[in-house]
């Protein structure tokens, strides 16, 4: 290694009389002139999303931002209990639950759709027929290889996920229904034909579409999913500076622990 | 422990055909409707902001969404190099950084000020003259305690940092420039008459100052600071995938290590 | 920087035929050689710790593995119910929980101890008697600042933590009772002449003590807690895979939210 | 849910005048008796291990425990740097750069090991000419799946990594040499036939192989190296205290940045 290596970023630079973002004066064009969803979509692509653009994402981001007390929430609350000293510690650990289960439907969605369309044999179609048939064999090789679809069935919206018309419609007036919520809501129209039961087109994989349309990377899809869920557990945090419930939580798990003391199954 | 407890939270809510956000529902009246700067104010302090406000909020998010190659822009690359299966470990590793030196001056200056304030004998002042000599009793406390001024400084921008004149200048559009704000600017004015030079104002300073006055809870200042700065590391990552650099940096310590075996302190 | 930095480290080394740690040959010198207690004290001195040096240091470590459902516990198990894809995640959650609250008390007791027999003036006392009095003066000194005694003190142990004595007799059977240990002990004997009533010595505290006595760094004592944590939050993901509550700890707090749909105190 | 749920663990409980471990007085039975290693084994699997076994698994734990200048080192010194005020969160973001890259080899190879002994028709072999024949079968098949053999290949070690021949040896001499490790040796056997060239055997698979004799649990082998890491990060957590070069690194590559305002690759 005869020379220093050198390191390129594009995003946050400094001089002494000047700092950019994203090749743009921070200060002058940047503050004040930019919104945050705006800027988020932007420092992902590094290209400056359309108005559109940043309402499709925006809408992805409050659907995702906050569920109630799901485990990232309690996480974070029983954390900031345990180490009020560290609210990055709080955040972080809330956010380390966006994984596989609870936040990665986002992903998993867009990811998989996307497969589809690049296989799809002569392009994408071009009309309904067109994707309701390509939908069609879709689900029909899930039921074969005995794996769900991602993004169909909500436990609790069985009758349908309000987020998902929503969404699709905002795209749709935004000039923004691509391929992949085309090929998300043919899923919908068709999937009863193989599974013999309609289930519902959940939030979270019609936000992977929406992401996925927008063309921002799929390998990240998750990671908007938890700048959203960033924001939420904030709120949380806050909520739970005004109204404490995590010591509650805490003490509703441990002193309805039946060990205390009676060695439930006593090793050997 | 007779009953069970019962959790509450205004934030996010859901019945199989309904879901709501902050007692809104989100389909219809938060998504496609609330910018996603506007939505994260809303969830820390459940108050609708307006218009002005957002902008403020959106203004210092944007000043500190990303700062280039810092601390924790490398940890959240190197964490992704090691373990790209997971990007919220990457994520939640990058705002771990997020602490008392680096993310830590926006908080810290933002509770300093608000302490201040409320010391305050007879209220905040009405006048230039007032908040000057407010500024320099505060000033000559803290050189006379052997301690430094939060927010007063900076090691690059020596000569005055763009962000902080900025910010004032939006924050006093949107009628919104308070009293820490004000305490702030005054601070700038008369330190050198205490301390014999003349710094800047620093960027994470002004951005406290301006949180504070927007009346976001001091505890979690920090946490917008992280807020800002997770859709930074996403940008990151995002540029990590196109041009990655992580493995040189690793590789860069790694082959500049000098103990690779003739154990530099050999231990006794 | 006209020159490539040099990183100095002592711990682990390679070179294609050998891999040293600490100095020594991995292979054939520590593996099968070295107890883990022993190589983390090792490691975190870079001074081999004799055979009653590791005994103390494994007595703490075991003192501190794992105590029942704790936030650290529950936030481990409900991070791998919410992303069981990154056993990393899970485990540094756990961690997270790891401060100034419910595993800080080891450290803040250490320092604490530390600081009064670094003040002390003519030195450490040579007798009880003296220890005694600079207890004394030190429990004094904290009430009149309104302060509590760092480890002084339990909510379930009224009447004695029994790791307290148990981790003092191991101490002084390896010759190994030192000066904060001395003065830990002495707080406890002469604490309620003060206080007006007996507390007991928590173990949490004596831990503190006895690894102050060791000679680790004052700096990273909450960093020996984490690593008997790290212990206790694989045992903890363990018994989860084979008895599952973590979806059960979720739901009874979910269900029990009183806010679905009601919007307990709607926002303005 | 009409009822309080109950929740079990055989972990830590605790009574006024009891505190309890894996179903033994903690203080009598385990504080001065057991070793952490012993104790960590113990956690993991509810069942006490024989000194052999805890010294094939302290073995294991040794020769995982540190690396030098790795991503997760250098991770865990940069979060040290810039939120010195919480070692939990340097140490947690250490830990999770061990995904599937970095530290994953040992738990991917003992589930790999694992896979093929299971599916073995007729049980394992149970001489050397039946387990080379396995091995020969199973190197075959994945050369023929395009896919690389876990544990198989060092990028520095690669005339033989010292670890695997002492490792083996440890186990042998604790009567623990079982089939994952023998199926692990015969692959070192047979490759080149398959391969065309020899490779080493490398430590993190040998160290998968021994923790799946141990009948450790597969799903945590991940957390076993975790473990040996958290110790290491302390140590290098140590080192950065007295010799720091955290600030070093940073500046390498903050200062090697080219993009410091000329825009590199300024987006449209």
């Amino acid at each position: 290694m005869a020379d220093r290596p050198v390191y390129r970023t594009a995003l946050g630079a400094s001089s002494p009389d000047r700092i950019t973002l994203l090749g743009h004066d921070l200060a002058r064009e940047v503050m004040g002139e930019v919104g945050f969803g705006e800027l988020a979509f932007w420092l992902a692509t590094q290209r400056r999303p359309s108005r559109g653009q940043t309402r499709v994402f925006e809408a992805v981001l409050a659907a995702l931002a906050d569920h109630g007390f799901t485990p990232t929430a309690i996480v974070t609350r029983l954390t900031y209990l345990s180490a009020p000293d560290s609210v990055q510690g709080a955040l972080a650990a809330g956010l380390l639950g966006g994984g596989s289960r609870f936040l990665g439907v986002t992903e998993d969605c867009g990811r998989f759709l996307h497969d589809v369309l690049t296989r799809a044999e002569g392009g994408p179609p071009t009309d309904d027929a067109g994707w309701d048939a390509l939908a069609l064999a879709t689900v029909r090789a899930r039921r074969e290889a005995g794996r769900f679809v991602p993004g169909l069935g909500h436990h609790v919206h069985k009758d349908g996920d309000p987020r998902t018309p929503r969404l699709m419609a905002i795209a749709a007036e935004e000039g923004l229904f691509g391929p992949h919520l085309a090929l998300f809501a043919a899923i919908g129209r068709v999937h009863p034909r193989v599974l013999g039961k309609r289930l519902p087109l959940n939030g979270a994989g019609v936000c992977g579409a929406a992401l996925a349309d927008l063309g921002l990377p799929l390998e990240l899809l998750r990671g908007f999913a938890l700048l959203a869920r960033t924001a939420g557990l904030i709120g949380q945090l806050a909520e739970e500076l005004r109204h404490p419930v995590g010591n509650d939580i805490f003490l509703s798990v441990d002193l309805n622990n039946a060990s205390v003391d009676p060695d439930p199954y006593r090793p050997s």
